[in-house]
Formats: structure tokens, sequence, C-alpha cells
């Protein structure tokens, strides 16, 4: 070892004690007589005090990588700010075991770097502390989880990533075959099909930390490449899925955070969408939704004849809530393709409105008294003929002014199962999947299958926390009949089915255990973990947004050689 | 939960209990007045006891999936071969969650039925008692090196698999790239590169259980993707890492098989080659080489003069040694291209040979005392221009008779480690890495970089075990100027080493710390632990030696509309 001490572990009680640390000079403050220089590592940061007749000797740059030889001190000027703060280190010898070039940035968790420059050179900005310490959380969380995992008798098992390409949902990643020419293995989107097979292959209980790819434009929270903390299991009900996710992110969170999450809640779809315009609804702040259909369908208005009107109370925010304000409001709620929004403020106990003139009196107490108005509470009111788009357009405005009122405390975590989801949607004239094809219709709504699809609830459900799904999964089919039945709800044909699916439906003959899992996206919980709105905070080496990899220059063309070899042609490339 | 026991858990101490039981029908054996029944699942088997009522009432056939009810019985007679033989369970009900159809072969460890159709049908192959044993170890092995590793205070760090092509070595697979059509990325042949830039990052301490690819003809024990423990430390010296191989390997072992590995050997390269003829010794048996260059270039045989002569003692084995032994014997030297191989008899306290003539008594009496050689053992004598090959020749002279002798029980295990290999070796008229380009000279060698690069040695190591490479690792350069020197001295011009590795040297240039690692290969090391030959009994969802899924059946062809999108087109396609 090339050290005995690390720069974050040096306290008052080592003071005396001969050291050799190592690390990065991050600054030298060079006062004539006294010298000081922070030494950093992954473990912290220790000031080292360099005799003036030493530091002659000695090149010392920012970014040097240097061997420090000295004695532990008490420092005269404590720094509360950091670990090392009560110490210093007096140097008494100090080797350079590599210079550096001006780094392009200050290495330091505040920057104001272009994040394409950071990103050129990734190295660099890895050995900022921030940085640092987002991908020891990460890693935190997925030893935390391989623990759990490991005391639950769950086996982690590789699955291919050079797999059969079955176009749906996302576009995949594609592999050209050498052996065979024009044709190409995919990149899975998620070890989904394998895990189930595991299933049938006996396996009882799988997990992985699962490297997928989705071939998508990307935003400030998508990767091309992404990871999942993937498992599924044999022989039990819904609960046993559920108490297994609850006590792995229970488990995550206080060995990463030393935070005791509360005790999941429940929703179904239907109440969470109903009560909270979300399917996955954040906890942290109440602003309920409040159904006043039978209310205020009794005026004259004809906006709210014959349609579901819907509520939202923001208390305290009347007098603040200008013309402009709702204009914006109003803007919000369109964008979900709904007509509009109303609204109603509580002054010196009466409500005000440019609805009043459609409501009596009467009407109006009613909706005060049902709404449970204060004075200075603005209500929100909207109608439309679609029950579900009216409820997600009040939840988008209940996000907004759970954000603009302080009730999003990032350090406060509000974790809910949503249960019960439809088994499909319907999209145009066909149905659509809520989650995946292989999700387990529940037992007492089979007989909707054929009667009436869009009725059929499911044994999916979602972890949702603070707003953000954190995890999705589901019991899956385990009979091949119904899984067909399923494909064809989806508008596949027999022939789409053999093509895509012909191997799975045939494993599904032989015997399926009854099985269900779940996948957590890793990034998603590490940036809430990290609390950071941006993926690339919580990846060691990102791509940008045009999925480019600016420090390695990647993807670049490639030798003809390569691709002919694949039976390949680049179309429009001159020779 | 569908069970509250397990198929290999109920013993005598269980007699009495009610349980619920589920898994696969592996065998019923009807007797008329009496059924039994054997119910398989990850853990084990269970004898079922079903009165002859209730199997009127249940169909019960091969691989179904079925619950069983029942209460724990001492079994008449028992069976000591499964952990569960001391009972069986008295059946009160049973429940089919899935029927079967007739599987393509029986699930049973023993098999006859051929790899490819259960390959296709592999998630059935999964469910025989062998493989799952397999996967499990496969896990263990891997939950074993999480605990190691996070002991330590490495971090598992996630590194990109969509990287930069940088063609050396093995073939990339590559994968084309939507935004930049024309263009590729590579998957990983191994996270190197990223690997040390962790440690430029200053991430300290980094592991992970890293899928590579590399597009190469199969063998039986490759494939097209495959999964390397792999590790890299700063700040650290070869014992280091050293250190942390031995520990890591150990608690595998011990945590896997209960196995004590023995300590560590050590052999330097010259010495391996020299005494055992391969850089992966077999140490399980003894039998080394000598050399006897001194002795019988001392005669008048023409083939032994001016070169090197080395000799292999093995006992016991004279007067079995044909004349068809001895011309297969010769054979195998032959492939190693050395002239072949002479044999010498120990018989009645005198060594005979056709080589005798050429020898006076004296000195066969020297070769005989310096061989030690015994009544009936059998000498083997190699000369050849090159040392090396002739040792190697010999070598594999060697492990045929440590094979055939039994003396490669599988059940013992002899780790060493193999140093100071040698940084290039010289191929044709170039040099080549023997490990790989970023690997250090011996500091005290650095001079014969201009010299003899040949004569440089480096701090590169391999974990040997039983005759198999276990792992591969080097401290790494980190001084750009050197590492600018290996690349030239490897035939890359600075236009090359700036295409391919450009930002790898740029990286070095900003404070890179003392960095080394390794990697271990998972599938041979499972396959060491498991005691097979062949991959296919190690990884879940295997590819056939064409590279291909027969279960899934990829690759596949694709709708051109999505590689039109990617700006391929396929050679020879019709349209």
């Amino acid at each position: 070892m090339l050290r005995n001490k690390n720069n974050g572990e040096l306290r008052i009680s080592n003071v005396g004690e001969e050291v050799t640390l190592v690390g990065w000079v991050s600054k030298v403050r060079n006062l004539g007589a006294l010298v000081f220089m922070d030494l950093r590592d992954r473990y912290g940061i220790t000031q080292i005090y360099i005799e003036p007749s030493l530091f002659e000797k000695v090149e010392l740059k920012s970014e040097y990588c240097v061997q420090v030889q000295g004695k532990v001190r008490e420092r005269q000027d404590k720094n509360p700010n950091i670990a090392t703060g009560d110490i210093e280190v007096v140097a008494s010898s100090i080797k350079v075991f590599s210079k550096s070039m001006l780094p392009p940035f200050i290495v330091a968790s505040q920057t104001d770097a272009l994040e394409d420059t950071r990103l050129k050179t990734r190295y660099l900005d890895l050995r900022r502390p921030c940085l640092q310490e987002n991908l020891i959380k990460r890693a935190q969380i997925v030893a935390s989880a391989h623990r759990y995992f490991d005391s639950l008798g769950f086996l982690e098992v590789e699955t291919p990533t050079l797999i059969r390409s079955t176009p749906e949902g996302a576009r995949d990643y594609l592999v050209p075959s050498r052996i065979f020419p024009g044709q190409f293995y995919a990149l899975p989107q998620s070890p989904q099909i394998f895990k189930q097979l595991l299933m049938i292959g006996g396996m009882d209980r799988y997990y992985q930390i699962a490297r997928c790819y989705r071939d998508e434009d990307l935003r400030a929270d998508r990767q091309p490449e992404f990871t999942q903390i993937d498992a599924e299991m044999s022989f039990i009900e819904r609960e046993d899925v559920l108490n297994v996710i609850e006590g792995l992110l229970s488990n995550i969170f206080k060995d990463v955070l030393n935070v005791t999450l509360p005790k999941f809640e429940r929703l179904s779809y239907h109440d969470a969408i109903n009560i909270y315009g979300s399917d996955k609804p954040d906890l942290r702040f109440d602003l309920k939704l409040v159904d006043l259909t039978s209310i205020l369908s009794q005026g004259s208005f004809e906006a709210f004849k014959n349609k579901p009107i819907k509520g939202l109370v923001v208390p305290g925010v009347g007098p603040s809530t200008s013309r402009k304000v709702m204009d914006k409001d109003n803007d919000l709620a369109k964008k979900f393709k709904i007509h509009g929004v109303s609204f109603f403020k509580c002054e010196n106990g009466v409500l005000t409105s440019s609805l009043n003139k459609f409501y009596s009196e009467e009407v109006l107490n009613e909706l005060k008294e049902k709404t449970n108005m204060k004075d200075n509470d603005l209500l929100i009111v909207g109608a439309d003929e679609d029950n579900e788009r009216l409820c997600i357009a009040l939840g988008a405005i209940r996000s907004k002014y759970g954000k603009e009122l302080g009730l999003t405390d990032p350090n406060v975590f509000k974790p809910l199962f949503v249960i019960d989801w439809p088994l499909f949607e319907k999209v145009d004239d066909h149905y659509e999947s809520l989650s995946n094809p292989f999700t387990r219709p529940r037992d007492e709504d089979l007989i909707n299958l054929d009667k009436d699809p869009t009725k059929v609830l499911s044994y999916a459900y979602d972890t949702v926390m603070n707003g953000y799904e954190l995890s999705s999964g589901s019991l899956r089919i385990y009979d091949s009949k119904v899984q067909e039945k399923v494909f064809e709800l989806l508008g596949l044909s027999q022939e789409d089915i053999k093509e895509r699916f012909g191997f799975f439906v045939d494993a599904l003959k032989y015997g399926t255990p009854p099985h269900g899992g779940f996948a957590i996206g890793l990034e998603r919980l590490t940036m809430i973990i990290c609390k950071t709105d941006n993926i690339k905070d919580v990846v060691a080496f990102p791509k940008n947004l045009q999925a480019y990899d600016t420090m390695c220059q990647a993807p670049s063309y490639v030798p003809s050689e390569n691709t002919d070899i694949l039976g390949l042609e680049i179309k429009g490339k001159e020779e």
C-alpha cells in the first residue's frame, strides 16, 4: 500500500501519529512563511502543512497526484465543515506520482463548467466530490440489494443480452451477426421473457442487476443504456411480491440514507387517478381532488353540463392568484386536452368567481361546504367528458402548486403501491397493454376478457415515490390460453404471435408455475436518493442527448472490412 | 405464499406436521394399492404418498406443476440418497397449477438427450437438478464476491457497454447508431479502459461483474457473451493486488465448496515454463522438467548438439510404454514444432534407450543420477533451438501423463500466481503484448524498453489453478510517456494512437495514480467449481457453436425499415 491512512479518517485522536497519505492536490495556499495544501481522495480532504523549505523542493499544482508523509497535529483554526477539520498533517516529505496538465475546469462540487466540457474529460469530472458521492451511493444501493436478495434465497442469474429482436414499444438496438450475414441480434429492453423462462425452468427466485437498452430519443432522465434491479418469484401471490419490494426499498433507504421509510401506502389505480390525478401521485402533500359533479352540474353553466366535474382546493393562495396565474393554470390544463379550468376564491367567508352568476347562493354554499374552503383559499375546477383526462389535468396543476408551495421536501420520502391497474387501455380503436402483455388479469375479471376488455383489472403494481415511478411489476399469466387470448386482444395475429413469441407461448405449455416479479429503475432510485434530476449525475460514463460519448467519441466509423464481414453496406457512403 | 415448506427441507423432526408443498411432478409410481409421486423444486425432491381414491380424482403427469397439502410421516423404506429420504408426505389434497405437454426428454440430471434438443427447450433443461446446482453455485460465487469486495471498500461501478470500437485482438460486436447513420458503437471485450479511467477519476477501488463480448469462432469453453469479475485499485503495489485475489478466491472456495484453498504458490513466468513447460501449470502433480543440456550434449547424437535439452521423468510407466505410445508422444511433441522426443527406460538399474549407443556408460550414469530414475521409470527427452517451445512441448506431454495417471483429481485445487511476465513477445518481426498494452514494465527494466524490449519484464500476474488460467491482471502504466513508448513498440503510429487511444493517453496526463487490477473469468471459475468442461453447463441461456440461440431463434432477420433507419443495406438482399 502506498498509504496507511486516507484523507477522510484522521481525527483529533490521531494527533502525533506518523501517516502516509495519497491523493490529488486540490488547493495550494502559499502564504509565504506558511504553505497549506488540501489533499483530496475518495474519502475526503486533509489539510497538509508544508514548510517553505520543503515546498521549494517540490512542484505542487492542481490535480498533481502525490504522496505525503508527515505527522498529525491539531489545527489552530479548525474547519467544522470537513470531517478532518480538527487536524492537519505536517509534511516531512512529498512525492509526486504524476503531474497534471492544467485541468479545463476546477475540480470541485460547485462548478460553472459546461456539461459538454465536463463530459469530454469525465475522468476529471468524476473527481468532483459530489459526483463521487453519487456513485458511492449508487454502489451502496446495489450492495444493499445484493444483501437483501441473498438473505431471501434469490439467485443472481445473468440473462443473455444478444437476443431476438421482438419489435414492440421502444426501438431495439441491433447487433449484426457475422455468422449469419444480414441477420441481427437485439440488445434487451428488459430481461422480461428470460426471467419468466427462469421461473418455468424452476429457478424459483431470481434477481439481476440488469443492463437494458432502448434506442429512443433522449431526455434529461434517459440514457440509451440503463439498469434495472430485476426480480421474479414463483409460487407467490401479489402480497408476497409487494412485501419483497417494500423490504428491499426499506433496507436500501436505511442502509444508504439512514432513513426509515414509512409503511408503504396503497391506492388502486382508480383512486390514484381520482384522488390525486396521477398514476404516480406525490403523497408528500395532500391537495386531494374533490368530485363536484353533483353540485356544479346544478347551475346553468353550459360547459359543466353532463360531464364529470372535479375540483382542487389550494389553501392560502387566493390573494396571490392573479389573472395571469389563472391563465397559466388554464394553459397547463389544456395541454391535457380538457376544455380548461375555472376558479373560485374564498373571501370574507364567501366564494367569488366569474362563474358565480350561473349558480344560486345555495349551490355556492354547498360547494363551499363540500370543499371545506377557508378565506384566501383557491378552488380550481375543471370538467370534461373523459374523467381520467380531467383528473390528470388537475393532477398536473396539483403538482405545480405542490412544488410552488414548497411541499416537495426532497428529504421526505412517501412510498406507495398503486395496484389494480386496468389490463388494457383503448387507444383509438385498438387495445394496448398498460404494463406489458404478460401481465395476469385478476381471476375475477377473466370473464370480461371476452365481454369488455377495458373492464379487466390486473395483478399489476407500481411502486411510486414522491411523484416518480420507482418500480413496475405484476403477477404473470401462467396459462398459455390466457396468454394467447391477451395477444389476440392486442391485435397480434396467430402469425405475429408465432413469429414474435412462439417459443415463449410454447414454454408456457410445460407446467408453468404461478409467478410474478418487478423491476426497479436503478438510475431513478439513485436520482431520488441523491436528490438530482439529471440522470448523468448518477451514471459513471453517460452519453449526451444524441446518445454520443464525447469522451471516447462513440459511435464512430469503422473500417469497411468490419462491415463487409457482416454483409452490410452503408447507404450513401463513398468507397 | 403458495407453500409453507420446500422439497428439500423436511426431516424426521417434521413428522406429524401439516405442510403445503409445490413443484413439478418428477415421477409417479402407481403400484395399484399404493401411489408414490416424486415432487421436485429447486430445493430438492420429496416423496408424496397418494391414496388411490385421491389419485383417481387428479391427473398427474410428468412436469405438471402442482401444489400438495398433506402430513409428514416417517418412511418405511428410507432413501439415504436424498436429503428428505427419511420422510414422505401423505397427500390430503392436490391442486394442479398447470399441465405440461409431454417433454421432449426426461427431466433428470442423467440424460441422453442431444444438446441441441435440450437447448431448444432450455427452460426444461434448466429443471434438471445438475444444471440448477451449477447455476446456484454460480450465483453463490458472485454473492461471495459481492460480500468480499464490499468488505474491502470496493465500489461496484457500471461501465458503459455501448463504446468506441478499438480494433485489436478479437473482433468487436458492432451496434449501428440511428442518430449517426453509418457509424457504430462496439460492445466491450472488457471494461479495461473504463476501469482505468475510474482510477484516474479517483474512485480508488472498483469492481464489477462485467458482461463482455467477443465475436470469435466458438469452442466448448467460449460464448459470444461472457462475464468477468473485474476489479481495479489505486495507490497499490503488486503484493496488494495479489492479496486481494488470493482473499477473494479463498473466500469463494470456502463459501461455495467449503474448501480451504492452500496458500497460493508463486512462480515466475520463466520458472513456470522451464519447470512445468506451461504458463498455466497444473500443480496437482509434480513431474518437473529437468535440464539435461550439459549431460546429453556430451555424446555424439547430432540432434542434441548446440541446443537446450530437457527431460521429463514419468515414474512407473516404463514397462507399459510401447513403441506405439512413444510414437503418440512424439506426435504430440511435434505439434509444438520441436523435432520430436526420445525415450530412456530404467530396467534392472540401468538405462536403456535407442540413444544408448551415442553415450558413454559414464554419461548414462550421470543422466540416471541427475534424473533420479528408478526401475520402471520413463524419461522423455527433447531438444530444440527454442527453449520455450521445447519446454511447452514437454509440458503438453507432462499434462497428458498427469491425466492418464489419475493425478488430476477434480476435488483438489492448487492455485498459484505466475508473475514477472515478459512485456512483449516477438512475433515474426514485430512485438506483441503478452497481456495488454496497458501493462506496466518493471521499474528496473524500463531501461531495456529502448535497448531490448524482449528483455523487459512486467508487473503482470496470472492466477492459475489446475492447469487453467483463472485470472489475469497487472499493474498499469501511469506515465503517459511510457504508455506512448509501449504503443510505439507495438507498431502503432502516432496517428493510430490518437485515433484509437487518444482520449486515454490524454487522460493519463492529468495526475494518474499508480494503479492495477485483475479480471477473473467467471465461467471458467464456475466450470472448475462445478467440475465441468462445457461452458454451456454454467450459463443459463447459452448459444450454440454458431453463436445461435436455438430457443429464441436469434439472430434473425428484421424488417427493412429497422435497418433503413440505421442507414444500412443488407448485401445481396432482394427487396
